[in-house]
C-alpha cells in the first residue's frame, strides 16, 4: 500500500474538512486553519516511542487514544478549547491489523472533543507517533505554571497513581489481583484528558499543569515558574489512588505514595486557586464531571513537604521522571 | 544532563517570547500564538528519521538547517508567512557536541525567517525530528494543488536533480568531480525553502506544491486534485540541473533527466499559472531573487507526457519516490 493510499484509507475523513475552524484539512502542502478572531492558540507537541512511551503488546486501539489523549491533556492544562491536530507517523510496514484499530482509537477520541485531523505525515521507521495538536483560548485566559500564590489550594484532578501500579505489574516488579490489574490498566492504556475541566477553571484558577511525568515533577515546574512552595498532606494524596482499596493487599502503603507522588502517566490536572475560590472549584468539577481533591496548600518557601496526619514532614524521596535523567 | 536543562540550554531563547506573533513560548503546557485577526493558519509537520531522510554522518549543523528547511518548504506552496514552530526531538542520548550545532543550524534558518521555535518535547530514543510549523496567510489567497488549468504554463523554481546526485554519490553508484559533488551535497544537506516567493506568487500562481518526493510524482497530486495532465519538454526540464555541465562527463543525460524528473529532495516550488501572467510570474521571481524555468505547460488530458524538442513523447517510465512503495 502505498504511502497516499495509507492516509486516504485510514485518516481523511470528509467531515473533517468541514470541521468548525478548519478551512482544509489532509491532501495539501498545509492544512489551513481559521481560528475565531481575536482568540490565542494553544499549541503542542509530544514524541511517543515503542519501548519507552508504551509498550509493543499494546491494543492499537488503545494506543491512538492515548498517543492523542496526551496532546489534548496539555490542552486541558492551559485550559484551551481542542480545535485541530497533526499527525506524524512512522511504522514499520502499513500494516492493516494495526492501522485500522489505532486511527478508530486516535479518532473516537478527537471526535469526542471536536479535535479535527488536518494533516501530517507517514513514512518507514520504527514505531513513532508525533502529534501536533491546537486549541483555542480567548486572550489572556490561559492556565499558566506561573501563577501560584502562597496561601492558594493546591488540588488535583481525577485518580493519581493506578497507571504506575499496572505499569510495575508489566514489569513484573508488582502483582495485583485481576480485578485491580484490569482497572490499573485502563488508566495506563486509556487515560482521560480533562479538557472540559480545563476550559472550567479559567478565570478561578491561578495555575495548572498536567502530571504526566508524576505530581511532585510537574508540580515542581508549577512551584519554580511561581517562585513559592508546596505542603501536601500524604493522607490526602494517598485518596488520589483509585485502586487504594483494591490493592491495599498487594501493594504497601509506602509504594502506593510512591506511585500518587511520582508515579507519572496520569494526564490529570494539579492546579491552584485561592481559598475563597473553593466554591467555584468545586463547582467547576461537578460541571466537568471530575472528582477534585485538595491535597495541600501553596507555601512561600520554596521546596515540597510532604506531612503526615500531625504535620511532621515525611523524610523520604519522591523520584519523579526525566527522559533524560 | 535532564530534559528540562537541554531545552533551556540549546532551544529557548529569550527573543522568542517576544516574537511577533507568538504570546508565550518554551515553558507551560502549551505556547500560545497571536495569529493576526482574519488570517488563516497554515500548519504542516515533518517526521525525519536517521537512515531513512538523512545519513547519520551528516553534519548537525546541516541537519537541523534542513529539518526545519521541509518545513518551511511546505508553508511557501501555500503562500504562508512562517510564524513559529514545534520541535519534537528523540536523541540516543543528551550529546553537546550534536546538539550545540544542531541547534545552531536549526535557529539561524529560523532567524532568517522570523519563524520562533515556541515549544515541543524532547525523550530518548533512535534519533527522530518531528518539526510542525504554522504559517499565516490571507483567507482565500492560499496557494493550493487543486487550481491548475488546462493551457496554464507549469513552472519550477531554482535547480531541481542535484540534490539526487549527492544521494548516488553517497550510495556508490555514481561519481562526481569534488567540486560538483560539494555543490550537490550543499543542495542535498542545506536546502534554501522558497518562502519569499511563495508568497509573491500569491494572486499569480493558480497551483503549487514543493518537490520534496520528485518533481513528477508531486506533480502528480497537482494535476490529479486539479484534474488536468500536463507536457514536460524534457529540454527545459534538463536546464533544471544546475551541475548539468560540471557532471556532463560523469553522469549520462538519461540519468540526468532522472534526477530532474524523479530525484527528490528538492524543496523547490513547482506551480502553474496562465500564460498571460508570465510577466507576473517573473517579477515575482526576480523578488525573490529565484530563477524560475518554464519546462511545459498544463493540459485537459490527464497524465504526464515528457516531450523531446521536437515535441515526440519520451517512452520511458520515471519512478518517483514513495515512503510505502
Amino acid at each position: 500500500m502505498g504511502e497516499f493510499d495509507l492516509i486516504d484509507r485510514y485518516f481523511r475523513r470528509p467531515a473533517a474538512a468541514a470541521a468548525g475552524g478548519v478551512a482544509l484539512g489532509i491532501g495539501d502542502d498545509c492544512a489551513l486553519l481559521a481560528p475565531t478572531p481575536g482568540m490565542q492558540l494553544a499549541v503542542s507537541s509530544d514524541l511517543l516511542l515503542e519501548g519507552r512511551h508504551f509498550l509493543s503488546t499494546v491494543d492499537p486501539a488503545r494506543l491512538g487514544h492515548k498517543a492523542l489523549a496526551v496532546n489534548l491533556s496539555d490542552l486541558a492544562a492551559c485550559g484551551a478549547r481542542p480545535l485541530a491536530f497533526t499527525l506524524a507517523l512512522a511504522l514499520p510496514a502499513a500494516d492493516e491489523d494495526w492501522l485500522a484499530p489505532f486511527a478508530r482509537g486516535l479518532l473516537a477520541l478527537a471526535d469526542a472533543h471536536g479535535c479535527a485531523l488536518v494533516g501530517g505525515d507517514t513514512t518507514r521507521g520504527p514505531l513513532a507517533i508525533c502529534i501536533t495538536v491546537f486549541g483555542e483560548v480567548p486572550p489572556g485566559q490561559a492556565l499558566l505554571r506561573s501563577g501560584a500564590r502562597a496561601g492558594d489550594d493546591l488540588w488535583v484532578s481525577g485518580t493519581v497513581g493506578d497507571a504506575r501500579l499496572a505499569l510495575e505489574v508489566f514489569r513484573g516488579t508488582l502483582r495485583l489481583p485481576a480485578e485491580a490489574f484490569e482497572a490499573a490498566r485502563l488508566r495506563l492504556e486509556q487515560p482521560q484528558p480533562r479538557v472540559a475541566l480545563g476550559q472550567a477553571l479559567r478565570g478561578i484558577a491561578s495555575a495548572a499543569i498536567d502530571i504526566s511525568d508524576g505530581l511532585l515533577g510537574d508540580l515542581g515546574h508549577v512551584l519554580r515558574q511561581s517562585g513559592v512552595g508546596a505542603r501536601i498532606e500524604a493522607d490526602r494524596a494517598l485518596g488520589l489512588l483509585a485502586l487504594r482499596r483494591l490493592a491495599a493487599d498487594a501493594v504497601p502503603a509506602p509504594i502506593q505514595l510512591d506511585c500518587v507522588l511520582a508515579g507519572g502517566d496520569d494526564y490529570e490536572l494539579a492546579f491552584t486557586a485561592p481559598p475563597a475560590r473553593r466554591d467555584a472549584v468545586l463547582a467547576a468539577g461537578a460541571a466537568a464531571q471530575v472528582a477534585l481533591t485538595r491535597i495541600g496548600c501553596i507555601e512561600a518557601q520554596p521546596g515540597v513537604r510532604v506531612v503526615d496526619a500531625s504535620g511532621a514532614a515525611l523524610a523520604r524521596a519522591f523520584a519523579s521522571f526525566d527522559h533524560f535523567g
